[in-house]
């Protein structure tokens, strides 16, 4: 059996945990967390959205955030969710170095978190993504509900394959597949992961996983297996989806981390840096995440 | 990649789960439990243990247990935790179809456990096991610690081995590696139990994993590609170990269940009639248990 040497986490707990916050966490907070993040060593971090204040108000302050920041070491990208051109124009007023496009592949989940058909989010793409080009800015797009919909069912590849086509018509080849609903399983993602890597092979593919059933790890191990090596995860497992009830959190991103290093597969990333961001979370939250490696120390060498 | 048909669950709350308990539960609790089991499907249980009374007081009721449950359904096999000669001569008084053997392949782990070497735990083996001989009670052995152990760190090939070919010359061929303090990883359990096969083809080998840090369903996904299909899980995610502090309980089974039926893995068990036993043992514990598919609700038709 092989494994990839490095693996490459893409931190999204800012974005994707924090908007499903009942409360507003503080632009310090948020900016500090950020700066730890990248002390700990995490190159990609979706660190805010320019969704419409009334849609996430808990992630209003994106350009505070991205102004606050200051300078990011080379190689950091941080990212943002962008949902229309208004967005769009947000964005690039930030200069932030990518930005993030979401489409459904459940026309139910779609219409729920966005209000629009799947075929009138793919048209907005076409408006979206080529404003980036020229400015430095990159787009990558994501399929929600790609493993399966609480309220449609089971999603087929023809529905992933309609909305990655049309990002790769709106000249996105960075996509993450995503599980919002905690609904895929192993040997799912192995099917899925080959048949679209052998469909659309000039397409750079990402794994983003909710951990509502407890499987996110299992099925992040077939998806390396298919040759993913770019995971979404999100610190403490911190989670969920505003339009999906009772869906919790990500793959929290030190058990990841754990895993992989226990593995012997690279990250450079420091779990004890992790660990300290979710202290800070959980201070600021006022619970406990569900993470597991940070709440029993992070000491992987038993198993090496 | 290929998945097997089936996969035998052993069902091991009631023994590894309990005897964590700081409270003794009721033996009409249990016996309520162990037919609940039965009638969810589950073939294979761990009821009790015949280990002294006073190393382990909350399953000092194993008589009342067995004799209280009275005709089992063909098929299923309940099975007792025995620690030495004493023990299996209560357990063979009661008719118990099959009885288990712990030794630990950590020579730290094995004196916190049962205050002997591992060589003296084997030596016991040697006059344990025969007893079994002719009575039509099977004798199944578990290797603790198979994957790293909190004390010793890691655990090599030889120190498994050791126990192994210990259990083998005490006529034991049905085997369990147990990762009794949740510290192994995927790509190990791919490699330890590989080999192991290749090195002793005559076993029937078993996988039980604590879910101490998250990787338990992850292990066992790596442990079907390597060819194991009776795995060890316990209701509701309940169990730890008396001599590892924090040790948390085993892979929750209804989990483990939902994972394989997602993936077109049958087991013969009925997800919802585990989850009645979860929602029984929470009831008698005052505590939500770790298990999330009980939580959730069952319905894995999202995914097939």
């Amino acid at each position: 059996m092989q494994w990839p040497d490095y693996v490459k986490i893409r931190e999204v707990g800012l974005r994707d945990g924090l908007q499903s916050e009942d409360r507003f966490v503080s632009s310090e907070v948020k900016i500090k967390l950020l700066r730890a993040l990248i002390r700990a060593g995490v190159s990609a971090i979706e660190a805010t959205s320019f969704v419409h204040p009334r849609a996430i108000p808990q992630l209003s302050d994106a350009e505070v955030i991205l102004d606050g920041i200051g300078d990011i070491p080379n190689g950091v990208v941080l990212s943002a969710l962008v949902g229309n051109v208004m967005g769009m124009q947000r964005a690039l007023n930030t200069g932030v170095r990518e930005v993030m496009v979401v489409v459904s592949a459940s026309e139910a989940h779609n219409r729920a978190n966005v209000k629009m058909s799947v075929s009138q989010s793919l048209q907005a793409l076409k408006e979206i993504s080529p404003l980036a080009s020229g400015g430095g800015t990159g787009v990558r797009g994501a399929v929600a509900t790609a493993f399966g919909c609480p309220d449609q069912g089971k999603i087929d590849r023809g529905q992933v394959s309609v909305v990655v086509e049309g990002m790769l018509e709106a000249g996105i080849k960075e996509i993450t597949l995503a599980d919002t609903a905690g609904l895929g399983h192993p040997r799912q993602v192995y099917t899925l992961v080959k048949e679209l890597a052998a469909g659309y092979p000039e397409v750079t593919w990402a794994l983003h996983f909710h951990d509502t059933r407890g499987l996110g790890l299992a099925n992040i191990i077939t998806g390396i297996q298919a040759g993913v090596t770019i995971l979404e995860s999100s610190v403490g497992g911190i989670g969920g989806c505003p339009a999906i009830p009772g869906a919790t959190g990500n793959v929290p991103t030190e058990d990841l981390i754990f895993m992989l290093h226990s593995m012997g597969i690279k990250t450079s990333i420091d779990l004890e840096g992790i660990a300290r961001c979710t202290r800070l979370l959980e201070e600021t939250l006022g619970r406990s995440l569900p993470a597991r490696v940070s709440h029993l120390g992070c000491k992987a060498s038993y198993t090496s």
